[in-house]
């Protein structure tokens, strides 16, 4: 019985090891090259420990960053839908939801329903932790590309409204960091690294 | 006050960003590269959710998790020292204090102490909460050689008696592991991938 835990167990976490190969359309901030998904999940854990005293009153940092290392796993089948592609998200919730299925699958089902869970609760973006999540999720891509000058909003023509409407859920969770958020995205949109409407 | 400090942690994580650039010498599973430090940690955090049921008892999982986040950050600076490397360790601590007091020391004053203490508690490896996070690493390296077929014992000629003491932490702190631990090691000693003494 134990055995048999510990197996699912490892064949999850070795199959979790493909996040590492996923890649993301954000350069690292020496843009040396893209991210991918696995370090940015380790990047969000750190954010969510450094930011916390600016999340919503009362909010569980513990479960956030539970809730940000599960967030990017099904993008081991479905693979990392890109924040400014309008067609691709029209599908990108039934492929992941059977990417969900497949890979928290490999783990004893109440643990599978407990990480199923966890990524229901990011998605939803209904409670404090959840929005916190997500918030630092936009908060680490603006990070990134600031860094590298440019990164996929150059490379993709990525519009002032659209990084603010992307933007959006850092204003709701963490207004304190707002005027930094408006500063870097105004001072992007001087240099033409972020196109005007 | 309030934008000094958002300035000092934005400046912290875009720092921590080079950690992605650090590579370790075990490879992914799909031996397609070496892994880096910042994936690896995702790992460790993502295996200390997974695997809580094993922990010692009463252990902090959410501790654990903060603990496996930062425990590699120092490597900005310090690099990877190899686990196998007699040599690098004579002065790897003290690199490692040097690089601890840069990185860390980006951040406001108290968090930085914040993250000392996490950083210190994981090395000391005197509390259930470091000992399971060591365990967690010294695992997470074995399946990544194991599932690449040798990995870092193969490149690097590693003996059994070396996997054995390496793999200590987890008999200490995981013993319902070890049955699984032991199968794999004497696999890849009959295979070649680990050295006989």
């Amino acid at each position: 019985m134990s055995a048999d835990r510990i197996a699912r167990q490892m064949t999850f976490l070795v199959e979790a090891d493909r996040l590492k190969t996923i890649l993301r359309r954000t350069p690292l901030t020496d843009n040396s090259r893209q991210e991918n998904s696995a370090e940015h999940s380790w990047h969000l854990a750190l954010a969510a420990m450094v930011l916390a005293e600016w999340a919503p009153r009362g909010v569980n940092v513990g479960r956030v960053i539970e809730l940000v290392v599960v967030h990017d796993l099904v993008e081991i089948d479905a693979g990392d839908t890109f924040a400014y592609d309008v067609a691709a998200h029209h599908d990108k919730h039934e492929r992941e939801c059977a990417a969900a299925d497949r890979i928290f699958g490999l783990l004893p089902a109440a643990q599978a329903a407990h990480v199923r869970a966890l990524w229901d609760e990011f998605e939803a973006q209904l409670t404090a932790e959840s929005c916190y999540a997500n918030a630092l999720d936009r908060l680490q891509a603006l990070l990134q590309n600031m860094q590298a000058g440019g990164g996929s909003w150059t490379e993709h023509g990525v519009t002032r409204s659209q990084v603010y409407t992307r933007m959006a859920p850092v204003e709701a969770a963490l207004p304190e960091l707002w005027p930094f958020i408006c500063d870097i995205v105004e001072r992007y949109c001087a240099s033409g690294a972020i196109l005007q409407d």
